[in-house]
């Protein structure tokens, strides 16, 4: 695929990860990306532990500091070897603390971590929630905000990194419900940003129960538009040249910006 | 239709006004609803003076002011008659200013008056910005928030009114695009709220140019459930029994409330 100056070469890797197993999921991601072109990776959430941890200790037996992680250095390496960057889930141990994260890696290794700020469910007995402000991150000279998962339920989310001036964000998740896709069209459109749902597949049957992700990856446009949505239930790897321009419109109409037309002294915080 | 106490009968009445007759549309509007049961029932944006002015003197003669308007001397006859509510859009004049406001109007009159926040297009040509706060009101000790059209592209607005403890959206339109039906769809999920979202059929084709609106009225529920929507070109009422219950509860799972759950504290103004 060849690119244009205005675009990015981004996508993601749906995947089914297998719990626990990291070392297998990491080189399973490492080849699966052998033969993709791309500047820019989405992997979902959680990918290389896993996702359905019975409790804290367990998330923070499997969790790493990514700042001295084996599969960061990997990851690191490949993004260097590929010229590309990627964005992934990642279970971060910090000293005692353990976050449900999304980290930026590039070719130089290490770039930014996201720690979720919306906990999901039984993520609130596993993590601690994110402490750390949203913000924007430059790749190839686009700039993308990162958001993981349940944090699509927040429309201050993707409005905090579009106000903060993204035009991509990159989601990886680990849906159980059926409601994201579509709430992420209405953030595309109301942000004038491009999205990258990156989602597993598959399921995590552990001895406390079973849960089962629902696939569809999808990669949404300004305007509000479906470029791309993956099957529910298939590994699937897909790229496609994002024109940044567009995200950089915030022109809804030749008299309406979606940001500037805001009048938040009339909205509560 | 047999209505139980946690219930309202809402729904809203889709038609084609006719540009300037505003007493002709009027009274199109107290017959369609002569026969209807319903506690509360939304108006498009604007029924009554029609949409596409030409410039602020032309909004300004057809404008009214509500506190001292026969239209809403009729609207409040109709509704006493009813025993019900309306809301309805109206060409707001306040001495000088002239908002493109909604209204909501019961058995005693005119109850509140919200002006919209956000103008579309040549709007900001013919109308001044809303002034007021947004807020909520009670019709049968239930709570509901007015918005107007364009409002929906906003999640600040639909937010802002949850926050304030609103559980049905009202909110006429005058649609020209096709991207409010969806994105009220996630505005009923992120807040979980009802939403009747009434728009208006047919065209004002005026000297300066003809404007075409999309129909498709319709009503969300809590779930970002679709309930009912309105076809494209033919006037319709619909009115539904709303479970009012479902939209104070505010817990997307038993673990995540969607409004307790927010950071604040994260999300930029």
């Amino acid at each position: 695929m060849q690119r244009k100056s205005n675009e990015l070469l981004a996508g993601y890797c749906q995947f089914r990860p297998r719990f626990g197993r990291v070392r297998e999921n990491l080189e399973g991601v490492i080849r699966a990306l052998r033969q993709v072109r791309a500047d820019l990776i989405v992997l979902p959430e959680l990918p290389f532990t896993g996702y359905h941890f019975r409790d804290r200790s367990e998330a923070l037996a499997l969790a790493e500091d990514p700042r001295d992680s084996d599969t960061v250095a990997a990851l690191a390496r490949l993004c260097k070897r590929k010229r590309m960057h990627l964005v992934t889930g990642f279970a971060e141990r910090r000293r005692d603390r353990v976050f449900n994260s999304a980290l930026l890696i590039g070719p130089q290794g290490l770039r930014h971590v996201y720690r979720k700020l919306h906990l999901f469910k039984d993520e609130k007995s596993c993590f601690d929630p994110g402490d750390i402000d949203l913000s924007v991150q430059t790749v190839n000279d686009f700039r993308i905000g990162m958001m993981v998962c349940f944090d699509w339920a927040f429309p201050e989310v993707a409005r905090t990194l579009a106000l903060k001036g993204a035009q991509l964000l990159c989601h990886p998740a680990n849906l159980v419900l059926a409601h994201c896709q579509q709430a992420m069209l209405t953030r595309s459109l109301e942000n004038a940003v491009y999205a990258v749902t990156a989602n597993r597949t598959g399921a995590d049957r552990r001895p406390h129960g079973v849960l089962r992700f629902t696939g569809g990856s999808q990669i949404t446009a300004p305007g509000g538009r479906l470029l791309h949505r993956a099957p529910a239930a298939r590994a699937k790897i897909h790229v496609t040249a994002l024109d940044m321009s567009a995200a950089g419109n915030k022109w809804l109409t030749p008299r309406n910006h979606l940001l500037r037309d805001r009048r938040p002294e009339f909205y509560l915080a």
